[in-house]
């Protein structure tokens, strides 16, 4: 076991990498969170995606009160060693907390940024008793 | 013409928000870059991804020396404001300096980096007499 492939990221002053989230058949951009290395180890070596969230400052894994689980299936990383992809399957097929399949739902048009995805389930049915 | 939309974003504290290029068509994910408000309004504005280079602390107009030029298609914004995709027709299926069509051509492999796609043009080529 060597930690050798977790130093050659260049992880940022903060010991963080931004983590781009894409389901790994339809390419879909499910979202982007950040991770610092015990994150990633651990994504490894659980198979699901483990992200490191800077507003509560503690690893947050993906899921744990939604069921909406990230199965991991690859890691890639890009020219730069910075930011890195992971290839998953979305457990329920829906990793925004606000129901959607992916956080990306909002696009520009006409300098209005517009809801274009729909909500697949009620945000409080999802949290239900887990608050 | 309102600037709102760019006031909706969360900016991280250099003024600066990842920004996801995305091929339009196939999905495909091909690098991820920085821009800042300027950035933003002139990639709407010129229709291409214009980047700010946290190196060069400058902007970048992605194309402006190799010739491969994203043509936007799509601009998208996450739940929470701090992350864009931009959905692009990469100009000479190119996107990463490397000559690959992708930066994200290193994936995880019993715990190393491997690349996994090929060099689809040299380097020396695409940059040939812009040095």
């Amino acid at each position: 076991m060597s930690d050798n492939w977790l130093a050659q990221i260049k992880w940022d002053e903060q010991g963080l990498i931004p983590a781009i989230a894409q389901d790994y058949k339809s390419g879909r951009i499910l979202m982007l969170a950040w991770m610092n290395a015990e994150a990633l180890a651990l994504s490894l070596q659980e198979q699901r995606a483990i992200y490191w969230s800077r507003s509560r400052q503690k690893l947050w894994r993906k899921g744990e009160e939604s069921g909406h689980v990230q199965k991991l299936h690859a890691i890639r990383l890009d020219c730069d060693a910075d930011a890195i992809i992971l290839e998953v399957e979305q457990v329920g097929g829906i990793a925004c907390h606000t129901g959607r399949e992916s956080c990306f739902y909002l696009q520009l048009k006409d300098q209005q940024w517009v809801a274009t995805e729909p909500v697949l389930k009620n945000p409080q049915e999802i949290y239900q008793g887990k608050a």
